[in-house]
């Protein structure tokens, strides 16, 4: 149980931390903080939070529990903004989708503090924003990433995992670089291909004509393109080097099933396909398993 | 209200036609045929037809109604095989993906009853196939894409319409030219980008590890490369011009963002996101407006 939680950012992220841990009895009072007061004062409308900090730093006094939530590349000036608060007891996470580049701007920034910081990844793949999507639910089932340096408070660590395990996410710890390649290839790369998508769509004068023709199977394969600019503008950016290798990868794999398009038989094309879509079934399996299963 | 439904296909889109044209009232029997017998016999335990026939031949032989529903390169061996009884009075429909190949293979084979035959394309956008996951629901508040040429009878025409419109969808005329392109660009690239993404990530030695991490996000992006690698097999190479152009248009658009990516600032990596998730968002908005309006 927490006494205070400094909220950081009260975007969809943050915001769904916030009741999710007031639902389940795991905080007290939360102290909210955003960049746009507007988004501040509309997050303690909704309830979301308690009270107005008038500052990051502000947000960080007195509080037991330290979330920041907002886009990655404003990691390092927000820890830099609130270090001088942090205190031996308090735990520190993020929710940032890049490790490597939070974890370095802590270590640039928070100096002895840095044992307090638990870096963290919940998987939530939701395409809206904003402190009005906001639910209690988010993490609910979901997958949170703990990606631990060797500077990381052992005790700190248990905490940030009995806390995810509290609010129903199964936690699990990788280092910030295996943690940047894997979400290169599952996450990063298919939000990229979904943005060229619409922007491949969009330099057509046909444009309007084709989207009007779309269909369920367009709906869904875009649907991470309505994701937040901002945010995903500092990911692709900051892990460009894992994408870019993840895309030529994928360019490779495109290259083949364009060249069995048009080969003299059906049969390389099919097996593509098949390796593809038995591939893509046992992932949805093993997933269901996973998530029922805990 | 017709007499007799000849279904030749019975999977998920044949099955999903005879059970919601049975639940609307617009047919008395359905007859079926498909190439494995174990298929027919599963569409008769399931109740989605009411006899089985031994032969394509022999499915319409007497019907007033035909629904062609196999993958689209095997269109022009089943019609070669129905023609001779092919009736004045007959409404033959198909619901292949692709229309100028559907529409060369009728023009080829059926003659002077070319003009019974209304090219049909219903954009449902499931990824599962099978009998078993036929549904009278399929095709309700869908778009029916009708491709007639100059050789089909108005009449015939009519009664198309009228009959996908009874089953709560909405219809379009389009050529069968127009279709393929737009299809290309809405349906039949993202199906291949979909199965170049799980490809690219099978030929990764950490493929397993990557995919356990995968979470809503590339659930729905991925979904349609679930699809059926028969029927995708077939549009994808009948249709591989219109859909090769449309792959060089996104290869340009990835290409401009992954040099955003890497720019020297932030803006245009954050413009390309933007207009990408603008573009997603407001299509997104106008097809519940379609969907919800009729």
């Amino acid at each position: 149980m927490f006494e205070q939680l400094g909220l950081i950012g009260c975007g969809l992220m943050g915001g769904s931390f916030a009741l999710a841990m007031k639902r389940a009895g795991l905080v007290k009072r939360v102290v909210g903080y955003s960049k746009s007061p507007t988004t501040t004062e509309r997050a303690q409308q909704l309830g979301v939070i308690d009270a107005q900090a008038p500052s990051a730093l502000m947000a960080v006094s007195n509080s037991d529990l330290v979330l920041l939530a907002v886009p990655v590349a404003a990691t390092e000036a927000s820890l830099k903004a609130v270090r001088h608060l942090i205190t031996p007891n308090m735990l520190v996470m993020d929710v940032g989708s890049t490790k490597s580049d939070v974890v370095a701007a802590a270590q640039r920034t928070l100096r002895e503090h840095i044992s307090n910081f638990v870096p963290a990844h919940p998987i939530t793949g939701r395409e809206v924003s904003g402190v009005e999507h906001a639910e209690a639910e988010l993490y609910s089932g979901r997958q949170i990433i703990l990606t631990p340096t060797d500077a990381t408070d052992l005790n700190q660590l248990e905490r940030a995992e009995a806390l995810w395990k509290a609010l129903g996410c199964r936690v699990k710890r990788m280092s910030p670089q295996a943690h940047d390649s894997a979400f290169a290839a599952v996450s990063h790369l298919p939000h990229l291909l979904a943005f060229a998508m619409m922007q491949s769509i969009s330099m057509q004068p046909e444009a309007d004509d084709y989207l009007s023709l779309a269909g369920p199977g367009f709906r869904d394969f875009t649907r991470i393109a309505a994701s937040d600019p901002k945010m995903w503008r500092d990911v692709l950016r900051s892990n460009h080097e894992e994408i870019l290798g993840q895309a030529a990868l994928f360019r490779e794999a495109l290259r083949e099933l364009e060249q069995a398009m048009q080969a003299d038989n059906d049969q390389p094309l099919e097996n593509l396909i098949t390796a593809a879509s038995t591939l893509r079934a046992k992932w949805r399996m093993g997933a269901q398993r996973r998530s029922s299963g805990g």
